[in-house]
Formats: C-alpha cells, structure tokens, sequence
C-alpha cells in the first residue's frame, strides 16, 4: 500500500499519465484509473464529515465509515455487516473505493448512483435504522453543519438531496491511482515482476477479463454467480432480479471491482471467501469451468495484488458539535 | 473548535507562551495545556494505526476509536457505550483527550496510566470482548505489523505491552493546547468576552474550581459525586469503592476534566446530563449546594466553552490488510 506522501509523487504520477498513455494503456482490456475530474471541492469537504458522522444512525453509533472503514480498503472486512442492534446484514458491504466508475451502486445495482446510494443504509432499518427526517431533524439542530450547508449550497433549510449529493461528492474522490498495475499500463516496464506479468496473461487468456476489465477491473456489469456449476451462497439474496423482478436475472449480481481486492477480503456478495487463493480457485471453476493449478492460482493472485493503488489520503474531519436543542441518539431503544 | 492549520499558528501559540507566561498564568488555578515532551513518533504512529484497528476486537467492529471517537472530542456522545454485540456499558465513555494529565484511568481510577488503560477494553466482555492472546495472534499474523514493531521496539515478538505502550505513546498526543482560555491565561486579554470572564469569576467565586483545577480543569482528585445532596445515578456504578474496598469511597469518582467540555455530552459518570446547562445546574446543587441563577448557569456555560482547544489533527491512518493466515474476526459468533 502506497500513499501519496509528497506533492513530488502526484506530479511524478501526472507526468507518467501523459507520457505512457499512449503507448500501452489503449491496447489492454484495463485503464488506468484516472483522476476525478470537477470536483467540488466545498461539497467534498462537508460530505467527508457526513460520512464520518455516526449522528446519522438511529444509535449514534453507526457511520458510512463503519461499514465502508478507509483504513481498509473502504470495507469491513467482515463477511456481512454488523447494523442497529448488532443485527446480522444480509450481503458483504462493497467497497466504497472507485465506486463512482460502478454502472449502479449495490450488489443488485438498485440505486442508479452513488447519489442515490447514500440515502440507502440511513433508512435501511438494519443498518443505521433511522430516517431522511430524523437525519435532517438532527443535521438541522447543529449550527456548524447549518452554517456549512448553507456555504455549500446557498440555501437556508438542509434536504436529503443535499445531504447524499454532498457524500457521493466526497465519494468521487475515493479513487486509487498508482496501483503498480497502473505504473505498467502507463509504461513503466518494471513495474511488475515476471510473475505478476505472467498472472496477467493467465487472467487475459482464462477469461477472467471477460467481466473484469475497464478501469475499475469490474463493476460495469451484471453477471450470473455460478455460471458453470451453481454457486452454493450463504447469503439469500438473489441479485439483479430483486429489481427487474425478471426470474433470468435470478443470481445476477454486479461484477465486483477489483481494484485493491488484496485489502477488500473477504470476497462475493455473502463474503464466504477469506483470501483471495480461495476466490480465484471458486471462480475459475464456478465462472469458467476451469481448474487452475496451484502455480496458476498464485500466479493470478501475485497480478491481483499488483491492483491495489494510493490509498485516499486526508485529515480525519472533526464534526461540529450537537446543540443543545439536537435530538440524542437512542442507541438502547427498543427497536 | 479551531484546528492547528498552519505552522504559523503554532508559532504563535509558542510566542504566546514564552511572553505570557509570567504574567497571568502563574497566579491562577488553571493552566494553560502544553505540548507533549518526549514524544517517540515511530511509536506513535503504531499506536495510531492501533487505536483505529477494530482488528482487536472479537468482531472486528470496534477499535478504541469507536468509543473514544477523535472526530467527535474524544468520546461517543451517548449516555454508556456500546460494546460487542450492542451490550450496553455501565458508565459513560470519558474524552481520551488530554487523558495523559489525569492523576489514573478510568473513572474509578483503577488504572494508573494509559499504557494499563489501554489493555482493559480489548479484553472487557462486554467492550471489544476479546483477549490479549487472540489480539496478539492477529497482529503477528499481519506483515504490515510486525515490521513497524520490530522496527519501533527492535523485537522479534509483538507482546501486549507493545501494543499498550505504543497505544498510550499515541494518546500521549491528544492535547488540545490553544483554547481561548488558554490564550487569555497567556496574557491575550481580548480573548475572552466579558461574558466569558464574569463566567469565569462565578466558576472561581462558587467553588467548581477546587475540584477542577490545574492543566486539565480536573482530571487531579477523587470526589464523591452527590456531597450536598445525594445524586441518583442511572449507573449502578459505585466508584473508588470497588479499587480501595474502603465503604468511604463510595461514590467516589475522578473529576473528569472540562477541557473540551463542549464536545463531551452528555455528561456525568452515567452520562445522564444532556447540556452544560443542566450540568452546571445539578453540579451547584449537590456539589455546591448552591442554586445557579439562569444568569449565572449561563455565564459559566459560556466559560466552559472557551476550554475548547485545538483538536489532534492528523491523517487517517491506513491499516496494513491481514494475511491469509489471520484469524478472522467473528462477529456473530455466539458470547
């Protein structure tokens, strides 16, 4: 895990971006990630506290980070997430990072953006278990965030709309350029090991690429889990269809990303898989019919690795402190 | 709440302190917050990575900063926290801002420094439930850790007075220097409103400052919580009682400190004063028998309020991903 730690870095990145763009990148099935573009950077500063601020749960407990944690990989490392209550979620939390280049956002891809994500799991009654009114009731109640929202977006009262624009706004900002994979496709010839390249071929030629490509390594479609043999899921949750309501979309999940899948374990939509050995060997046998050798299998995981870029790099935000007027959380209330 | 946001501003704070000095601060019963001496940094950036890895609880949910949150002053801002599998704690979090100045940990002080705090809720049943032996098999399963321990303590093995040391080592440098009481203690005389001042004098004139004195504004002595009147606390908690054994210490609990007073809510060993407001009220009554006129009660407020001082600033750390090896963590596991 590299960090961007010098101003000389970012430039070193940028000049590598120009320079190799050319020459390798527009020839292979993945891009480097790019950096995001109009950013707001006013909106990105008050959504990072919104997404630090456990004052959107019904406890007072649960952030956007708990589940979606930056110190690691934007997950929790955990199969399925832990929401109000200690209730038991039913799918892993993806994560957050690169999420702006998903098609859809959720595993079944029900919100359309990262926008419309975010308004989710304040609502959902087994994550943060509040509502879009109670949030606003108490968002509202707290003079430095009223002052903030009023600078952002030049209007007197807080809405939701503003609420989740500011956080997919902070959101976009996750991405992880300079993974060595990235430095390679950008020219940088010895930026991969002659195992990690050889993973790559083995990923290219096995059709793993066939669903894991573009810039986010994935998230640009929707797939059937158990393609070849039928994927025995600890989770019940049946995919796509839940919002088609079409039976041929049973099963059908978002392609997860695999960018900085070596921090994101563990892996599928009901985390069953701890490492990533474990996940190439189940989708090679269950996507493509194919065994891999253990030489395979690790030589593939060497070249998953290689995808794990600059980590998002800020100050963690102080929240501005509740009123006395701001409604308390109940974090031992019956539920 | 004001950050450190540019070396100048430090300067000026360490201007202030060398020419203001000799003129106010020696002859009041506060002093001013100073910068931690004798700092290892490598162990503090261990330790920072330590306090925000939830990796050291059973479930892999909760890290130190879930309950002594440094986005929020340092504490959870609900009444007793939440512990694994949402048990409810029996007392109210405590700011681990400037904890370091506290004369012991915890509110019964059963713990004499930071260092001997910091293993207590890892392996308190009903906080992050899991044992020093668990937490130590995870860490040394982890390559990212065991190089930045060996390379802080120049040890082969990670043992739990590693961790506790470098925890403490970090939380040594959670001050908050720079409040505008503090800047008014060093000679800035427009620091403080007249408001503020009388507010100040009544907090000295009524009593509050012979339990909360010195650098902290408390943090120094043990004091019966209900001298005047008997207070009835939410909590079944007893206090001192249960490290001395002695019947008088009944009740007896740190004065906590009112750095930061403003971030801390809700206040009380059990947490169960909402506002400064109504915390002043009920402390003039029962510890001072004394009724604070709303006048009064708001003038104090408004002193408490300048204890604000600079929050820690610094960036989220990015925890080094675990191994195929690492024991997971087992959130639903049963208790």
């Amino acid at each position: 895990m590299k960090r961007v730690l010098t101003s000389l870095s970012v430039a070193l990145a940028a000049g590598l971006a120009t320079w190799g763009a050319v020459h390798a990148a527009d020839s292979e099935p993945i891009q480097p990630i790019r950096a995001p573009q109009n950013i707001n950077l006013g909106m990105v500063e008050l959504g990072k506290k919104l997404y630090f601020d456990p004052r959107l749960s019904k406890s007072g407990f649960i952030s956007c980070n708990s589940c979606h944690n930056l110190s690691m990989g934007g997950t929790d490392n955990i199969p399925t997430s832990i929401g109000d209550h200690w209730q038991q979620g039913p799918i892993n939390a993806p994560t957050v990072l690169n999420a702006s280049l998903n098609l859809a956002q959720f595993w079944d891809g029900r919100a359309a953006d990262l926008k419309e994500q975010a308004g989710g799991p304040i609502a959902n009654p087994g994550e943060m278990a509040f509502t879009h009114t109670l949030a606003l009731n108490v968002l509202s109640s707290i003079p430095g965030y009223t002052r903030e929202f009023r600078q952002v977006f030049g209007k007197d009262k807080i809405d939701i709309e503003q609420v989740t624009l500011a956080i997919a706004e902070f959101e976009k900002t996750l991405v992880t350029p300079n993974s060595r994979f990235d430095l390679w496709l950008l020219g940088k010839k010895d930026a991969l090991t002659p195992t990690e390249l050889a993973g790559y071929e083995l990923f290219k030629t096995s059709g793993c690429v066939a669903c894991h490509n573009g810039e986010a390594v994935g998230g640009n479609s929707f797939q059937k889990m158990g393609l070849i043999e039928p994927y025995k899921a600890r989770s019940k949750a049946e995919g796509r269809s839940a919002v088609t309501g079409k039976d041929s979309d049973r099963f059908n999940f978002k392609v997860p990303t695999l960018r900085n899948v070596e921090l994101t374990y563990p892996y599928f939509h009901d985390g069953a898989a701890n490492t990533l050995s474990e996940a190439v060997d189940v989708m090679g046998r269950l996507q493509l019919g194919r065994k891999f050798s253990p030489d395979e299998n690790a030589k593939i995981v060497a070249f998953l690795k290689t995808l794990t870029g600059d980590q998002p790099t800020f100050t963690l935000p102080i929240l501005p402190p509740s009123a006395d007027s701001t409604p308390r959380p109940t974090p031992f209330a019956a539920h």
